[in-house]
């Protein structure tokens, strides 16, 4: 169980983008970015993600990887660009600072993208959002990988991941990333390598059982929506509204799997600072002390990503040894 | 079971509201959105709530009845407005709007709005904007009603109802409306009175165990968020959102119930007609037509408020026999 040292991770996986022609500064963003899930605990949509990166980029599956989305269409506060089906973290971290300045300029900002890839741990844009002093909402939709409620037999809509976040003080942002299923399929991955049951039941077997054996739903069952209809009828809202926003492809359209480069997203930023009034990172602080004061066991979104990056820090970054041993090699 | 004809209910309700002292245009626009919302099938945020409406309105616990929310602070495409404890629906219908002016002038507008009522219905404010072409969010923060994941033990955050719309084609407009508990109080409210159990848990009764049974949910027991911790996380974000946003009173500090006149919200509007490419309503129809080709047994979200709106047409709206005979005595 390699713990390694967090700039020794960020050099070598910069190392092995530069070798795929992926141009310095941005390989070195995309090793910072993959890093960092990693050393905020979010394993399954960080370094572990690599390798399957780097066969696409061998495999030259990856395109664009020098250009920046191009504009499309825009109107005031808003904008719709076209990622080019180019790096998806680099699409992404270019879609979230896009619609900080707009919320700078306007307030509000939102930035549609279309034709972008995976753009890994969804949680890393809040995080910049939030240590810029912005709220953001931002989400994404995916290849059919759920079902909707109450038919669960079939694929028809995506686990589409949302990200909310808002600045706090000292580091202590409020930070959700979470999709539409009850697991991701990181997280049900994980629990398959591991050999550990879920925790409550993350769908159905191929037999159409509900089971919280992550094994059984990867191997022909699906994962169930949070709170049946409504996580159901949530991941339908926020495909149409990425589709429509950026004029892109609905999870209809796109092909089952992970690697389709044609997946529409939604970045929305507000810039709290101009509107007179108490400051936003006061406020998270008052309301989190507030909550913990109604209940002190109460936990709230982006405290563990913090407990476990101020760990990494001491004790490095945690990699799986089989992922770890490929991408030594590499 | 009373089938009133949607005309006749919305001018009864009109006399009941003006004979309150809401000023007449106010008091018809009232008496159409609880009808609406009966009309749709959402009983219970309709005219079942409107004998509740009627005694605080009698008790003179409702202020402000004739004016409009009160501009605090404003930047570009975001503004923020006091509601002065007023009428919660009337100033939802103000804020969606004042949201809709802003999208058209700027793309995508917001409006954080603090110190207002329970707004009825959510949906509402969603159906108006996707009629009129608009994208739509809006959220609510509520006094706390639902515990955090995992003790479920204490009310600490609320259940902060959210809605997303997006504009159809020939009325068929994508409405989600939903609350971050399994079951909104009101649907629970539904099932004790009709002596019928949840179709999944709902929460825990007062000795801790998860049911189906609503009159024990409500009794003393807790009721459970959607996704476990994902809806617990969700309750606690756009509490966040609305109390930074509008700089008003978070969840914690609101009276527990359903009084308290200091809820803070927020609502957002895109105008995707202000973008190149093609028509929102055409890309709707198209991503459902292809939602329904993946599976025929798909619903979305706002089919059965449709439905339920054509068959009330013809039939009346249904209002239950106990909330009819209070509303004729009035």
């Amino acid at each position: 169980m390699p713990q390694i040292p967090k700039d020794q991770l960020v050099s070598h996986l910069t190392e092995l983008f530069s070798a795929e022609n992926v141009p310095l500064p941005r390989a070195r963003r995309l090793a910072e970015l993959f890093t960092q899930a990693s050393a905020d605990g979010v394993y399954s949509h960080g370094v572990h993600m690599v390798p399957e990166i780097l066969r696409a980029l061998r495999a030259r599956e990856i395109t664009n990887l020098d250009g920046d989305p191009k504009l499309i269409a825009s109107f005031g506060a808003i904008e719709r660009y076209d990622g080019l089906c180019g790096l998806g973290a680099i699409n992404a971290e270019f879609s979230i600072d896009r619609a900080m300045a707009l919320a700078n300029a306007h307030g509000v900002g939102c930035v549609a993208l279309r034709n972008t890839r995976h753009w890994g741990r969804p949680g890393n844009f809040g995080w910049r959002a939030a240590e810029r002093g912005y709220l953001a909402i931002c989400w994404t939709n995916t290849p059919p990988n759920m079902p909707t409620w109450p038919d669960t037999s079939v694929n028809a809509v995506g686990n589409n991941p949302i990200v909310f976040a808002a600045p706090g003080q000292d580091g202590h942002h409020l930070v959700l990333d979470m999709a539409m299923s009850q697991y991701s399929f990181g997280k049900m991955d994980t629990h398959r390598a591991e050999g550990k049951p879920l925790p409550v039941i993350g769908g159905i077997d191929a037999d159409g059982n509900p089971t919280t054996d992550a094994a059984a739903i990867l191997a022909g069952g699906h994962p169930w929506p949070i709170g049946f209809w409504k996580g159901s009828g949530l991941a339908i809202l926020l495909d149409a509204f990425a589709a429509i926003l950026s004029d892109g492809f609905e999870t209809a359209s796109l092909k089952p799997g992970g690697g389709d480069p044609h997946v529409s997203q939604v970045y929305l930023a507000f810039q709290p600072a101009h509107l007179s009034g108490r400051a936003a990172g006061e406020r998270t602080e008052e309301i989190l002390r507030k909550l913990a004061e109604l209940n002190p066991q109460s936990r709230y979104p982006g405290q563990a990503a913090l407990t476990n990056r101020l760990r990494s820090e001491t004790e490095g970054v945690y990699v799986r040894d089989d992922v770890w041993s490929k991408l030594s090699r590499s």
